[in-house]
């Protein structure tokens, strides 16, 4: 592991993920650029080998015959390009948070560094490894939905609604610092996760995106709220607000999406649900565990119905997934690959240039 | 009455609306330009004097000493402004439903025959009267959520998703129509109802907007959908989605405001509860008929709290203050006037040409 | 009317759920015991003949050419059945608030009376009214839920949770003395309608109950807290929960229902949605004003789905029906009469037998 | 772990629990009585020393220097008591699925060989675990409900709602078993989850209960469901409905809990959430890992408040707070004992009594 020393929050997650499933095991880690934090980091969770520097550890581990197999960069958005080339370049499969990057740049020049290796890269957009989510997407994908029209996602956070990253909260201090997050604060922190979400389910990816980005707190160098309209390869057309400034919302990703058909619709602080409408027809409950549901969903599901799996079951079935591939050299379609993590920054790329021109529509893949 | 006749939906709404608090008699109407049609409902309604022709009937009415003291318009909108100005140039005032007119012109005609009249002038924009709107509108405005940073309000509905217009159904086929609907279908039908409630509760009102509006059903003249992006005038940003093609929608229409202190979430289909969010605080769920609400909430509730009161209430509630205003000769200022329903066509005139101009945002007021 | 005057709360229901759809016209009231208070409150509702006592009211009523046809009683329990009697003897139509009386003799006596006039008596057990009510009925009675096993009702509230009723309060006051209530307070005010809606959906009634009363505000003579097991005729077994005193609680009815194949669940606070849950299925909500719900729902509904009607709407079913029964002279099966509240009274004393016995099982009908 | 092979639930469950936190490590285990089937299924965990008899495995264990410290009996309840005995006997520590044990005598001889012992005792009544739980302990603790008056309780399911033990099904055959589940079906199965909630919560527990157990379906020989009626040591009231045939119920255990002052309302299957009412004022939505909630619940909660947690975590922190006690030999007050698990099959033992005799009134620790 990279990152996710002392008074870190994703890292301590992936390490949850990594453990609940029994396929990981914690051996090595750079928790921390510094020395002495690097240090009592790893003592502290029983980590034999510690470094303080990542292509210590790269080329250390890469040489060691019990060295890891995979490593886990949950470091600020800077560092996942240069600590994710270090690690692919000896052939060590990578599990990155996201955004990929912090620029596009870094991301295309991660990518042909990536094709280039034969290590893996899985690329944690949790919120996709929700059994409902994943059966929201076969429904899409087998027809369920008819022909899709219309998408409408969102995540919203409230605790920046003032500005936190002046109080030494290093959570927000490094995401409102454009050197670390990168081009974007609130699309590259959660708008990303919204954007993956939408075109994981719906099975498609935007064309063209038109963005109005705010930076409502006073001082605050990056957006902190995001409109943006989509329009879809497969037709459809949408809208994403993302926002860290909306008193009242914790972690409120939702995303709704509608076919000539039929409609669903599944919330994140309720992710065993997912209702399913079809047109003149009674709404729909479909919940995690139940027999009625596709193999999608159940793969992904630990415990009978009724008994609610939540935020790490999900981060853990990427990890459980990722290892299974690894182990039987197959790829999974369901996880988030490198191309996903290029196409998301393209996303970002033009959102933030769309607001900057006054809300152009811009093709993101251009 | 001038429309409402057999078939229609919105007359009897109004009848329902104007009888719960026995302020009004329904003594005369125009309910049907087919004069066989027009007798045979007011036959069935026990409507004494019956027309076939709105000015016929304003001229009549106008000259009896028990004649009508109030008109109320529930044509199709093309229908509006000619019917409006014949009662209001008699100066009978005038109760008459959303949108104001068919065309921007239309409105600003209307709007100077009001002005030369003495007769007042009613836009039954019934969603703004329901008590917890009326309570949110309050707390806005007294400063509970701070300063408005965001809106996202939606109207969504599924009964347009096929062509329903073309099965003869009579509430699809005129708002399908251009020469009956005006210039906007979707936009005009519930999402001058969304708009009008963002203002309402906002307490303010969009400068500029940009349009991306669909057109899904083969054949469609006229929109079934539109994602529209906000700039009010307060500084606030925001998104109006309205949908006629979401299946498993019935009348959803929802709004949510944020401020910087503290946020509001209203369901229009759970229309007694307000829920209110102050930052760093548990939400609390606001309910109708409690003795903690403000003025504004409790002079429009009727029952208790629990008892659950609805959308024919609300609608009553327009009915029963713009009685008393006639009575009592004063102005109610959360009553939606001529001024309300003239920026309202700017607003729908504005989004139809932001959308047709791919996207540009466009001056409301210009 | 006789009762319902200034400060009273189920006359003023009653009077709008008579005005709603037009077929009821009050034109004489005895609305208070106190000769001023009467004329005042007449006056105030424009009611042209008023009387402080009903004797003469009922006497004077039967004689005039354009006497009315029909009373609503609107007093406190002690006055239902000397009321109902001098008008059931004089040939008037009573509608009648429940429970029926004060006592069980009371309404044997006032059934006797019923029985030998050609009046008819509505009971207005209003919740059973409620569209979604209605298809749950009819549900049951198709036999979509199976063999019924089990019965969960509840109705709780808080506004008595502490001494209301010496603070002057008139609801409170009434409700909570013996001389005016009867034997019951918690079990009669709404316990009665809880029971009610029970054996209305579930298509049957108790054969035995064994109940657990409490009173816990100091000095408070009647029971504000019920816990009361069932056993119903058709096999199925339950519970009865009523309470006044649960803080959170506005008039939360709830009604679930469960066979051997499906289960059922409606709230009154959201009496616009009914859940249904077949065995091994996805949960549907069923909603009002869909073109799939059943002839029973259909028929007490006004406005499109996704306009909520609410309690003023349910109770004017009543009205509405009673109204057509008595044009029609036809008897409608979901209308509670007499009857319904007879057994209502014999439910309420087996309760309070029951529990001064500690909890024996009680015979209702013995 | 003894118990918890191939075809297992809540073994599974157990080794999600001891892994989440890093306390544990699996080393040893009788998973089946059947040889062959206890060493494929410790083959297929990994786990090192299996065994099939739990007598050989508490000798063996207990001579190894690198013996276990702690062993999880997760077996259907009849072994509970054996196999609790061997280990304790032998001075390792246990760790129990509930309910304690098969009958009430086996739990007293249960009792007074752990008295005897130093080892240890964690019953793990999983559903006391959850943070918003702790949360609501809390606040009765603290007295923020005022006196408790009212408690409702309930635990529905309705997987049983056929005969499913007929068809082969693992889980259903040994709980519909007398030989195996003991004197009670549902009572036992999740009646003693409810129970333990409500005591839990209410910090109370009944004094006397009274019962009417059903068994609905044909050839079952246990209960299925319960209604059951409670009087608590603190003066409280309460209603407990369990039942394992009511469709549409996943694992639907609800706690409501009213006191003089406020009401609170908790429900597992959206565990994140506890509404607290405080009467008179708007009702509150407490959300998990919010910084306004107490150090109870803070301290069981792993992740930023708008991630939800689950079953599994809240299962885990039994695990990981009776390794924190048995590392640092102190008592941690919230849980569950074997005292707790003696006094609820007291509670089981009189409900089936009072069942047996018409719904007496039984003194549970009588």
């Amino acid at each position: 592991m990279v990152g996710g020393g002392e008074g870190a929050f994703i890292g301590e997650v992936h390490r949850f993920a990594a453990r609940l499933d029994d396929c990981y095991e914690l051996v090595a880690g750079a928790l921390s650029s510094q020395p002495e934090k690097a240090k009592r980091s790893a003592d502290a969770l029983g980590i034999a080998r510690h470094y303080s520097d990542f292509e210590a550890m790269a080329e250390a581990e890469s040489k060691r015959e019990d060295g890891i197999e995979v490593v886990s960069i949950v470091t600020p958005n800077h560092l996942h390009a240069p600590v994710a080339m270090a690690f692919l370049k000896r052939g060590i499969h990578v599990i990155c948070d996201k955004p990929l990057t912090a620029t596009l740049a870094e991301a295309k020049a991660l990518y042909q560094v990536a094709e280039a290796s034969q290590a893996q890269f899985l690329l944690t957009h949790n919120y996709s490894a929700y059994p409902m989510v994943r059966e929201a997407r076969a429904m899409v994908k087998g027809g369920q939905l008819g022909r899709i029209r219309s998408i409408q996602v969102e995540y919203a956070q409230d605790w920046l609604t003032h500005s936190l990253e002046q109080t030494g909260n290093k959570q927000a201090s490094w995401r409102a610092d454009p050197a670390q997050a990168g081009l974007a604060g609130c699309v590259g922190d959660i708008g990303s996760h919204a954007y993956q979400l939408a075109c994981f389910v719906g099975n498609t990816q935007a064309k063209e995106v038109l963005a109005d980005l705010s930076s409502w707190v006073e001082g605050r160098a990056l957006d902190d709220e995001a409109n943006i309209l989509l329009r879809f390869e497969n037709g459809a057309k949408g809208h994403l607000w993302a926002s860290q400034v909306a008193p009242g919302n914790e972690n409120a990703l939702s995303l709704r999406i509608y076919g000539d058909k039929a409609g669903l619709e599944w919330h994140q602080e309720a992710p065993n649900e997912l209702i399913y409408s079809v047109l003149g027809e009674p709404s729909q409950r479909l919940r995690r565990g139940n027999g009625y549901l596709s193999e999608a969903a159940m793969s992904v599901s630990r415990i009978p119905a009724g008994h609610p799996e939540g935020y790490l079951e999900a981060f853990a079935n990427l990890y459980r997934e990722f290892a299974a591939q690894l182990l039987l050299s197959t790829h999974h379609s369901d996880l988030p690959t490198l191309s996903t993590g290029l196409h998301g920054m393209r996303f970002i790329t033009a959102s933030v240039y769309s607001s900057q021109n006054n809300s152009l529509w811009v093709t993101v893949d251009g």
